[in-house]
């Protein structure tokens, strides 16, 4: 049960949105900019960063939503994914992008654990400065969901099949104007 | 040096608003709703706990920011604050607040970290579950603001008057049209 009340059947951070529709709103904006918005990053990489992230923060809601709209956006499954989360290193990703999610990594465990050499590779393999500003702003976005849904002690389906059919849904919808009631 | 081209001058966050002014406009609509919108916590509390979050992060530029923002709301000096980041415990503070900052310090260090009974202690002294949603959320939000100015390396004056006067100025101007440029 979550630590305050929120409508009955509305998992994850849908409840806490129902809940504060003037905070959802804020926060759907930004997840719309950072995640949606023009990028040099396509959509379905900066979903796998705050996949991964969420992971990192064990997460379950979030992983997996995240993971579900990552799926949708790379048309990949959920082994991929998990790969992933368990070993990016390994993963069939390019360079650059192991790179970001190393710089994510270290933004999870708290900002000063980003090392300029850790840029530096990530710059070597063409990654822009605008690029290294997002991965770092999503990286750190998470670390807010993530606390913000699991703090409240949210509930979250188990079955992972919900989250690959709703990941469809938000990568066609758009975090714009969610309503968390929808189904 | 910030691990990305900043335009000079401008330290902490300022400096990454400016070059991503996307993000930056549902960043401040964020703090102005967290911090600043109607709520049963004066804009004095909820900077507090944004300040106490910061210093737990580490984040010299946040916590002084938001310090000189919550020194100017509360009439205080920066001794009292600088009490409440080192003991809240025994600050001069309402105990609804104490137990308040006690669910941001488990916040900050994972959302799973908060426990039935730190919630069940903030309600016995009179604390909402608005008041509960809100604590949680401004931990959340601020272990992102302080992973993103300490994740890009910026730069944070050191004198401490600095965010005292700056604080007053931010508390008076509000954070939507935030203007990064604005001395």
């Amino acid at each position: 049960m979550a630590h305050i009340s929120v409508p009955e059947g509305l998992p994850g951070i849908r409840g806490l949105m129902a809940v504060r529709p003037e905070t959802a709103a804020s926060l759907n904006e930004l997840a719309e900019v950072l995640l949606r918005g023009d990028n040099s990053l396509t959509r379905g990489e900066r979903e796998l960063i705050a996949t991964f992230v969420s992971s990192l923060n064990d997460c379950f809601f979030c992983q997996h939503a995240h993971g579900g709209i990552a799926q949708h956006y790379l048309h990949c499954d959920t082994f991929f994914i998990d790969e992933v989360k368990k070993n990016y290193q390994s993963a069939d990703i390019s360079e650059k992008l192991k790179a970001l999610l190393s710089i994510a990594a270290s933004v999870q465990k708290g900002g000063k654990q980003v090392t300029g050499s850790q840029v530096s590779l990530a710059r070597s393999l063409g990654a822009t400065d605008g690029e290294i500003h997002d991965t770092v702003l999503i990286a750190a976005a998470f670390c807010m969901f993530n606390r913000y849904v699991d703090g409240l002690a949210t509930w979250a389906p188990e079955d992972r099949e919900f989250y690959v059919k709703r990941g469809k849904q938000r990568a066609e919808e758009g975090y714009l104007n969610f309503d968390p009631y929808k189904p």
